[in-house]
Formats: structure tokens, C-alpha cells, sequence
């Protein structure tokens, strides 16, 4: 086991990686206020992970309230957070209890806005159950459900008291969300870690397999970097913006289709390339550079162009991402692999070729 | 005017207290990060004051998105919140958009979770209108919605940036709500300032005849006391929980009628009797004491006994309530008019016997 810490001062916390950390009840049992934990999950991981969690915890003396959701982005609304609330207080589940969320990304959003309000706010512990959640959402206490109107419109920064990353659960991921979680991996290698990025190039195949130790390095070093940035920036007032690289085209892919129709991390893929290219036309990266992020995200089997819902309509579906500030859209470029930018403004031109050139047709 | 400043840090914030603040747009501009604001306010309230901060707001080039809910706190709920952030997306306000809560305690905590919740959290400033928002609600932080399975379960701590309290606003309210306001006031005086509890006995009648002094310096008091506890324990995790007098019993007289069969002052002053024949019974409060309290609220129209609802069913609605701890019940008693002391435990027969002797057969 690998840990790192995300130093947030009084708010900072432990991301254990390794094998067989599902058993570890001791890593958690220490941080709880009371002998008691809510395990907020999903309907396809709780009969894969649920028991051996909930036994392990027994064993530490901990008692567990189940809270099993139903699958998918498409339930990560008020209805099934209310769903929680109703759980936790028939259960008369209070302040002091622990959520626990084990599952992937929709699951560890979700449960976290959960413990974020659920009397004003309740410990969390992040259990991410799915490479995307490891390497992204269950770091950085972004918590959220969406709005029909917006991705992620609601919610709140709650950091977990600790992430538990065990690459276990990984073997169980269908491979598309392996491949979705790999587009953030590739992500971090892109904005802020050259080196990595060539390893990944390297090592794509091994990661591709399943080759646990390869896994644990990519999410480890996703993590740090993940970790680094929102250390730096908690509240995303300034460069934690720089996450979002290949995000503002992602949402509006992800809003355009409706949410679910691709996975996140395709539409972060295809938003990537997007992003990469409009660097490239407004004369900040090389085209080689360009090339090199989409061959990688091309050979991780991870879409490279957006769907054609035509550039007006992205336009319109960028312009309420929750990443504009006062009515403009921000952007995030590239100026050479390992090195991202926040640009302010960005000309509507550029923009528009870019989707033209980005997406089907 | 005056102005009482809240000692949170960098969350700090003042408290200006006075007439006319409703024009005074120049307390509010400089906080704004952005020239736009949405006032979120209620159907009784929009027409009366509405205009009058708007024409305030514009003269200081601040446009406004007025957004108008249904009166109660029937309404404080997650339907209604849904309309908020519905407005807010169509109106495209982002992260830089004041959240502007003009009304009383159902607005301002709506208006405040909106605020701590949209897009992760945007500036909110409290305009107060009723004595009840002015003297308790508006200040401390706590926003929240209701659930049907409890008072208050879902929400945030949110400091606003500024409190403007106008006493103008005193003078449309209607006289079950300045009493019910003047329960609270009450409340600062009975568990903290014995001086200000022989005050308000001699100068009750120039508050309920609507005083402009009387009022501005309740008011004044009841906002230094509870910002000075505040500032102690943002959080709730201690002493903070003194301004909870009378309040475990009054949200169970809530939460057993409905909520908004009686004002939440008028359970709050009820649930004060109850908790000092509660602390009498213990032996830690003199009887005349208690009845002083009694009488106080009484000479302010306020009940003085909870509904009939039963024993065992104020013990059912008790224990789900949120200041319980690990399933125990915790109770705000009284040492002496002025003092007040958080009880861990209270034995069963106790509370029978209190809730019995207190409460319609």
C-alpha cells in the first residue's frame, strides 16, 4: 500500500493505494466519531463489494447502514439524493454518522453532496470503486448532482477524511470504464507532467491489461498531481481550474447528448482533442504535440471528436457551464504537453472552426 | 445606523442595523464581485419592498434578477429550492452572482442554501424583513431546508458578506409575527444577559408598540449575544448549541402539528417553558425564576404550553431531531435567568413528567 496526503491543512486527508483494501477496516475505524457508517452504493457494485466491506468493518466493531442507489449519471439528481436523506433519517442516522461511498463516480458525487448537507454536513469516506473515481472525483472534495439544466449545478467542497483506492475492484470495471478512466490519467499527464505522459505512452498496453502494478503507478501519480493542484487552489478560484482542461467541450458533449450517453471520461477524450486543437490554431501548441495526445487517447479506444450536434449548439451548451465567469467562457490550453493554461477569452472564430474541424459531421 | 461585526476571520461580516437601509445601496456594491445580484424573496414581501432595493440597487449600477417565492415555510422545501436554481440557470448567473435574501427566516435560510449549493457556492448577503430573520436567522451562518421526515435536515454553513437589518421593514409586519420574533429576543436575554432579560420586562410594551429605539436596541442586543456565541463555535460542535433553548422541544411542536401550524417563535417560546420546568424539575432553576420566563412570554401574546399531543409522541419526534447525538436527546437548561449549560443526558421521567405538566391534556 501507497499513500498519499492532500495537504489541506486541518481539512488535509490520506489516499491509500494498493491491493486488498476493502478488508482494511482498520484504515477507517480511527476516524469515525461514533461506531456507525452509512455505505452509500450502487446497484451493480454493492453485490460485488458491499459484504466484504460491511464484514470488515464488523469485525472493527463498526455497524452498517446500506444505501444502495440505482445505476448511472442519469440518477444523480435530487430524487435519488433525496432517496439518501429519507434513508439516513428513517435509520435516525445523525451528525456523527459516517457516509461511506463505494462505488464509481456518480456514486462518490452524490454521496458526498449527501454528507455536505445532510444536517449541515456529516464525515465522509471515499471508497472509489472504478479507475475515473480513483484517479479523479474521490480527490479534491468536489461534491454535486446535476440540474436538467446543467451538469454538476448543485453541490458543495466537502473533503473525505480518507480515499480508499484499492486496485482490486478494478478488475471487475467493464473495459469502456477503464478506458473512460484512463482519459483523466492521460489528462494529468498533459497538463502538468511530461514525463508521465511519456511513460503512459509506454505503458498504455500494460495499463490496458490490467497489469496491477501499472495501474497503481498511474493512479498514484495521477493523484499527486490531482493532489498538488487542489492544495494549491481548494476552492477553484485560480489554477485548480486547470483540471478542466478538455471539460468546457466535455460538458457540453455530455449536456448535448443527455447525461449518460457517453461515459465522462469519452466525452473528456474527445474535449481534449478539442481543446488541444484550438491551442494549436490559436498558435500556442505544435501540431505535434496535438497529434501525440490524440494518437494516445486513439489507442486507449477513447473518442477523439465530438458528436455533430453542430457549433451553435455547443456554443449555447457552453455558455452555461458552470466554468464561465460573468457570461464568458474560459478555457484551458495547452502550451506543450506537461504544461496547461487558463485563457480568459478566447476568439469566437477559433472556437467555431474548432468544433467544425472536432466534431462529426 | 450601527453595526455589529461578526469575528469570523476571513468569513467575517458586519451587521448594520438602523431605518432606511433598504436604500442604502452603498453598504452592498463593494461587496458585489460582479454588478448583478438576484433577489430571492417572497410572494407577501416582493411587493413591498422589492421595488424600493431594486431602484437602490440600480442607481448603484447593479442589475437585478428578482426571484419570487411562495409564502411559508410550507414552501421551504426541496420543490421550491428547484425552482431557484431553475431561475438562476435560465438567467445564466454564475459563480460571481450575489445571492440577495430579502424576506424573513424561510427565505433567508432557502436563499442561503441556494447560495452555499449552486454551482458549489456563490456570495449571499441577508436583507431581513421580519424581527424573527433580524434577530436570530439572518446571523450565524445556517441555511437549510425542511424534509419531511424533519425540520431543517438538508443544508450548509453559508456566512453571508453583510446583514442589513431595517427596521422600516417592522412596521408591515404583522403583530403574531413581531411576537413571535420577540420569543427569540427573549431567548438571548434568558440564557445569557440577565440585565437584558430586567430590560425587556420593563420595555416590553414600547416593543410591542413598535418603538423604533426599543426595537433598533433589542435588536442591537439580540445580535451581539448571538454573534458572540456564533464566534465561538462556528460549527455547532459546542457552545453553540446554548442558542438551541427551548428549541428541541419547539421543533417537536413543529414537526407534530406541521410545519407551519404555529410560528416558529411561537413553538420556540412554548419549548422555553418546557426546558425551564424541565430544568426546575432537575433542581438546577428556582421556580420563580421559570416563572418569570413564563410571564414574559405570556405579557408577549406567546403560548405558554406545548399542543396535546401526547408524551410519548414529543419523545418520537425528539429523537430524530438534529441536535440529538448518537440517538441520545440533548437538552439547553437553564441555571439562572442569564445562564444557560448544555445537558448531556436527561433522565426519562423527568421529561414525562415535564412534557406532561406542559402541554394541552
Amino acid at each position: 500500500m501507497q499513500t498519499v496526503r492532500v495537504a489541506l491543512g486541518e481539512r488535509g486527508y490520506p489516499i491509500h493505494i494498493g491491493a486488498g483494501l476493502l478488508d482494511r477496516a482498520d484504515l477507517l475505524a480511527p476516524l469515525l466519531p461514533q461506531p456507525r457508517v452509512a455505505v452509500v452504493t450502487s446497484a451493480t457494485v454493492a453485490p460485488l463489494y458491499l459484504d466484504r466491506l460491511a464484514r470488515a468493518l464488523a469485525g472493527a466493531g463498526v455497524a452498517c447502514v446500506p444505501i444502495v442507489l440505482p445505476d448511472g449519471e442519469a440518477h444523480k439528481d435530487w430524487a435519488t439524493l433525496n432517496g439518501v436523506f429519507g434513508a439516513l433519517l428513517e435509520r435516525r442516522c445523525d451528525r456523527g454518522t459516517t457516509l461511506v461511498a463505494l462505488g464509481g463516480g456518480v456514486v462518490g458525487d452524490l454521496a458526498g453532496f449527501a454528507a455536505a448537507t445532510y444536517q449541515r454536513g456529516v464525515p465522509f469516506v471515499q471508497v472509489p470503486t472504478t479507475l475515473l473515481a480513483q484517479v479523479d472525483s474521490s480527490v479534491g472534495g468536489k461534491t454535486a448532482i446535476n440540474h436538467p439544466l446543467g451538469k454538476n449545478m448543485i453541490g458543495a467542497f466537502h473533503q473525505p477524511r480518507a480515499v480508499l483506492a484499492d486496485m482490486d475492484t478494478l478488475a471487475t470495471l467493464p473495459p469502456a470504464e477503464l478506458r473512460a478512466g484512463l482519459a483523466e490519467v492521460i489528462k494529468h499527464g498533459a497538463i502538468r507532467d511530461a514525463p508521465f505522459f511519456d511513460w503512459l505512452e509506454a505503458n498504455l498496453d500494460a495499463l490496458l491489461g490490467l497489469d496491477r502494478n501499472a495501474l497503481a503507478h498511474a493512479v498514484k501519480r495521477s493523484v499527486e498531481i490531482k493532489a498538488a493542484v487542489v492544495a494549491l487552489d481548494e476552492r477553484e478560484t485560480g489554477p485548480r481550474a486547470l483540471l478542466n482542461f478538455g471539460h468546457t467541450f466535455g460538458h457540453a458533449i455530455e449536456a448535448g447528448l443527455g447525461y449518460g450517453a457517453w461515459l465522462h471520461g469519452e466525452a473528456v477524450a474527445a474535449g481534449m482533442v478539442m481543446a488541444a486543437e484550438l491551442s494549436v490554431r490559436l498558435g500556442t501548441l505544435e501540431r505535434t504535440a496535438a497529434d501525440r495526445l490524440r494518437r494516445l487517447l486513439e489507442r486507449a479506444g477513447l473518442p477523439v471528436a465530438g458528436p455533430a450536434l453542430g457549433p451553435e449548439r455547443y456554443l449555447d451548451l457552453m455558455a452555461v457551464d458552470k466554468k464561465a465567469e460573468a457570461g464568458r467562457i474560459r478555457f484551458i490550453l495547452l502550451d506543450r504537453l506537461g504544461e496547461a493554461r487558463i485563457a480568459g477569452s478566447v476568439p469566437a472564430d477559433a472556437l467555431r472552426a474548432t468544433l467544425t474541424a472536432c466534431s462529426g459531421k
